[in-house]
């Protein structure tokens, strides 16, 4: 197999942006990136790539660039003839159909826009699916979320969608593909773990499922966007709390106690942690795509597009980290197969590409997790130091739109749109800050209810009074991560219906219970997830969501392993773990309520005096008034309403010194006591 | 692979019993099996097989071959040649070892005397274990139940204990075996999920693991007792609630659903449930040691020792099911590789020889569960009829025994055996009682903290008065099966402790929120466990169990897939399943606390009037007094008060007529509201 795709580029020189010349691919690459000309630090950035007269040019070619990529997979539906050029070139190769991800080389949750096949063929632009295209037909497979915006993005005479819980791709293959079909995937797509699944589908029904060396649809997508080139800054141990070398040392350890010779690394947040660097391929995470060998040794083999190495970058880099050449990864996993090593690789995060190359040299492979997610999980104290900061100032952007959003949105003004504009530029006015951690879920009455909804034009709703608003938002500060839900009554005059204010308290009620839950160690989340929802089962209702994710320290908002969810799995709860606590209920086509504030995992710090196991409970970081409007007193048990009062109180003395004249005067009333 | 051990009998005739004459075979065979001649039918049963004029005579040698068969194991430790020769016989078979399992060929909780083959090489007498006997050592691996027992059954000298959780077989064969080592199993005795891991650890180190065609542990046991011959007898509709032609058409249809040819059976509970008999091979639950393949078309293929199947039984079986012999196991097997079909097996349940057999003849073989499992777990209408009627007069031999205890105990005369004997004897005189359904737990003071506790002549403590006496028994009756635990206190005059009343009443406020929990139709045990165990963790306390486990209808009183407990896993609770409820609290080397109900989950009946989901909860079918000496009222919310005093007077009405008059007149006091 060919290492190819990612890897096509050729082999840069080992200085790199010294030249300070205008190079047309650098600036492509950084248009493909998340690379933001508005923060502080772009200028010097920009400085130092390209020299001190060219900056103003560059900034106006760079976003010239990023427009034209956008426009090339604008079109909705996708325009026909793209699809018959893919089929035309799958028969050029004796292919009978070809499988289409929405995933990237990293199996990431933002994407950069090169890897968005998925949507350049089909149009389709939710945030998950996979199309199989075969000669005669084709099929998208989208879940729940996506049903009605399948049909408005999507020709769907052409592909055919198919809900992935009733017709998953296995099924459908079993029930579409013919005996002897060949049907074609991107090793580099796909994971051992899904692809193994589809294999035995196809082989089911005598077809063959076969790795190709270069992706077809790149072939007859002439525009495709470049590779993301998104500068890397190092994250300085003032923030990152631990040096690279530790991290390195604690690894190998792992490595040496399971009896592993290396691990490979293909997960992006894994390698920003243990290198202590930061990008920004991708929106929404501060990533650097590139992958990695940690050898038991604790020596790390970094395959990076070296023009993304910043001079302090790569001075910041410890002696145990080799820069290497991309096109070098191929031949660095054939020599572990052939020196005979034993190579952990985790299968639900690896390329196959990966898992293949190091079986045909003859590598061991060791089937684990990858070996930076548990201490990635376990923040240390600088690293919760630095999320409480975050969580202050943003407990400042959002108090001070919640102020804002309660003189205006009454008179009738705002809509889901400005309302996200609006706490974005709050957010933005604060320290440290470099982007949204997500898009913001904005949604007015019926759109509340939608659990993920992503505000459009079309959709943009006016927040009329006697609405309730929920504003799901997060941003990205260089010292943390923050990810926060409210749901607020738009004030009419008349108040809150006695159900909606059932309902909320009946959430509220389930998100003190996770706030103030005291649980052993070793207890997964998903023992304590009914926690958050027994108030609502006791009168027959639920949500339809997990209750809580890990969130990373100025990395993914979305990070695992803990979790809170009905489904087990992943790893116990462990002190300096952060979580979202967000418990929601959802009245289809009336409104939704959603609570989440963040949590960080720690040991109970009193003794108890009856105790005999280490228990665990968490601090709540989120600093933001819940709206005393939407909730029923009478239903809080007495601990309850000490909870929130004291919760009030703790917003109000940590934001109001903090926040405008106006702003502290809202905030007084809204965190009174009740 | 041969096809040995439990098939290594003569083909038998067609027509058996009916010689009527006394065959030592025939008595052995029963002595080896769990079949009780002190029940009412048990004349009838030997009338049928050895004629009227011999059952005096038949019974006598039968108990005596039983204690010779008893002896034949006794040895504490076991005596050094059995190891010897064991060893003898893997040298002329050029093997370096060889694996003893707790296990027989049916994976099954309780285990006849021909497999205890663990107990004879060792001594040790615990639930679960496994024994690795190598040229040069030998390993004993137990878990932290057995940490103590474990030194005063075997000799450890030549038996090293090894705790499981610690060093696993797996990692003491990459510890521990050399490069080029070969070690047999007993490809039986053994599930693919099972021997795949120790293969593995095997291949690490250059070992070969290798299936044999004999056990040579039966090679060298010379006077190992013969496969248990217990008669088997229909149970009827009325009972099982469903024919079994019903439930054939049912898993013939999942298979045709999962697009499988057939499945082979291995699990006796499920041969028993979908053929409608039961036998009486083990102790505690009435299983009929046997396999069966079941095709697409429902057709079945039992293969049973036919001497074990009473006319009435052969009568009782539809036409779909063709009685094979044990020896035909085999071809069966070898016939649906041959032919090409997909088998399903379920690789935690299955012996390794059987996939062995398949794959060896072509066999399409997918991994799947056991499809008797789930339908079995649901009880039906009949059998949740039956099950309340069962408890009802289980209850009233509790009931019994508790105010016998209250009398007596407090006396001092009164010990762990002998209450349990009396208990078991209140049992045994009430209607269709057949046995027990465990050997009883009887463990007063400090016995009461070790949690699986088997008292014995050696262990036995006398009741004191101030005691916590835990008492966990349960019985079969033709139409349930019971599982119960009650602490009780021995009364000494001076009352409970304050810490004991507030342990207790914690537990009891856990079990009260399981017995009055809702929640929705697909939720597992795993989401509400913790519901048992928060009033524990609100002072750092919790227990190392299970909160609840599945119990059959007049099947194992352990049976999946559903359960209460932290681990996920199995399924999700259904309508009509059974489970325990039984959370508990230890305090180590004082006192131990256990309040165990079954419970039936069922649709919530009354409509509520905001609920949009289909919602279950548990219907509490135990019947039996919680000790009022050994609750905190205080502790108790008034909807946890009402709940008790509602049990009490559910308890009250049902057993109070039905009990004798003394017993009436305690139970009124003991059920009175708090």
């Amino acid at each position: 197999m060919e290492f190819r795709g990612f890897y096509n580029q050729p082999k840069t020189s080992d200085g790199i942006w010294e030249d300070n010349k205008i190079d047309e691919n650098l600036i492509e690459g950084l248009a493909a990136s998340a690379f933001n000309v508005d923060m502080p630090d772009a200028e010097d950035v920009l400085v130092e790539i390209f020299g001190d007269n060219n900056v103003p040019q560059v900034v106006s070619e760079l976003l010239n660039k990023r427009e034209l990529q956008m426009e090339s997979l604008g079109a909705l539906p996708a325009p026909s003839e793209r699809l018959a050029a893919l089929r035309q070139k799958l028969v050029a190769q004796e292919l009978d159909g070809f499988l289409v991800p929405l995933a990237d080389e990293h199996q990431g949750e933002f994407i950069a826009s090169r890897s968005q096949r998925l949507s350049w063929i089909s149009g389709f632009g939710g945030s998950a699916g996979m199309v199989i295209v075969m000669l005669n037909a084709a099929a998208i497979f989208i879940d729940g979320r996506y049903t009605l915006q399948v049909r408005s993005q999507v020709d769907t005479d052409v592909f055919v969608p198919e809900h992935v819980a009733e017709t998953p791709p296995d099924k459908w293959i079993r029930k579409n593909v013919s005996n002897g079909a060949k049907i074609g995937f991107d090793p580099w797509l796909h994971t051992p773990a899904g692809i193994d699944r589809l294999t035995m589908a196809c082989s089911a029904v005598g077809a063959q499922l076969l790795p190709l060396d270069a992706n077809p649809v790149d072939a007859v997508w002439q525009d495709q966007p470049p590779l993301p080139l998104g500068p890397i800054i190092p994250y300085p141990e003032a923030l990152s709390g631990q040096s690279s070398a530790e991290k390195c040392c604690i690894v190998a350890q792992d490595l040496k106690d399971t009896g592993v010779d290396a691990a490979v690394l293909s997960a992006p947040d894994s390698i920003a942690w243990l290198l202590n660097i930061r990008g920004c391929d991708v929106f929404n995470t501060p990533l650097a795509l590139s992958y990695a060998t940690i050898h038991q040794t604790g020596e790390v083999d970094w395959y990076v597009d070296k023009r993304k190495l910043l001079k302090e970058t790569r001075a910041s880099l410890g002696s145990g980290v080799t820069v290497c050449d991309p096109t070098e990864f191929s031949e660095g996993l054939s020599a572990l197969g052939r020196a005979g090593k034993t190579v952990r690789l985790d299968s639900s995060t690896i390329p196959e590409a990966v898992r293949e190359c190091l079986l045909e040299a003859g590598a061991d492979v060791a089937a684990g997790k990858d070996p930076c997610v548990l201490p990635k999980a376990r923040k240390n104290t600088v690293e919760i130091a630095g999320a409480r900061q975050a969580h202050i100032r943003d407990g400042v952007a959002l108090t001070s739109f919640l102020a804002w959003l309660a003189t205006e949105a009454p008179k009738g003004g705002v809509t889901e749109l400005t309302a996200a504009a609006r706490l974005r530029e709050f957010r933005a006015s604060e320290d440290h800050f470099r982007g949204l951690s997500f898009e913001t879920i904005s949604g007015s009455g019926p759109n509340g209810a939608i659990v993920h909804y992503r505000v459009t034009p079309e959709t943009d709703r006016t927040l009329e009074p006697g609405d309730i608003y929920l504003i799901d938002s997060g941003a990205q500060y260089l010292d943390g991560t923050t990810d926060v839900t409210r749901s607020v009554f738009i004030d009419d005059g008349n108040g809150v219906s006695a159900e909606i204010r059932d309902r909320f308290t009946r959430v509220l009620k389930g998100h003190i219970a996770i706030a103030t839950a005291r649980f052993p160690a070793g207890t997964h989340g998903s023992q304590i997830d009914a926690l958050a929802r027994i108030f609502l089962w006791e009168v027959g209702l639920d949500f339809d969501h997990g209750t809580g994710h890990g969130v990373g320290a100025y990395l993914g908002v979305h990070e695992g392993p803990q979790r809170i969810s009905k489904v087990n799995g992943g790893a116990p709860i462990e002190i300096g773990m952060i979580l979202s606590n967000e418990p929601g209920y959802y009245e289809d086509g009336a409104y939704g309520i959603r609570i989440e504030n963040l949590v960080v995992a720690r040991e109970i710090p009193e003794s108890i005096s009856t105790g005999e196991r280490k228990m665990l409970d968490f601090e709540t970081i989120t600093l933001a008034p819940i709206d005393r409007d939407l909730i029923d007193a009478e239903l809080l048990a007495d601990d309850e309403r000490a909870w929130l009062n004291a919760y009030h109180v703790r917003v109000r003395e940590t934001l109001s010194p903090l926040v405008a004249d106006d702003v502290r005067e809202w905030l007084e009333g809204a965190t009174t006591a009740i």
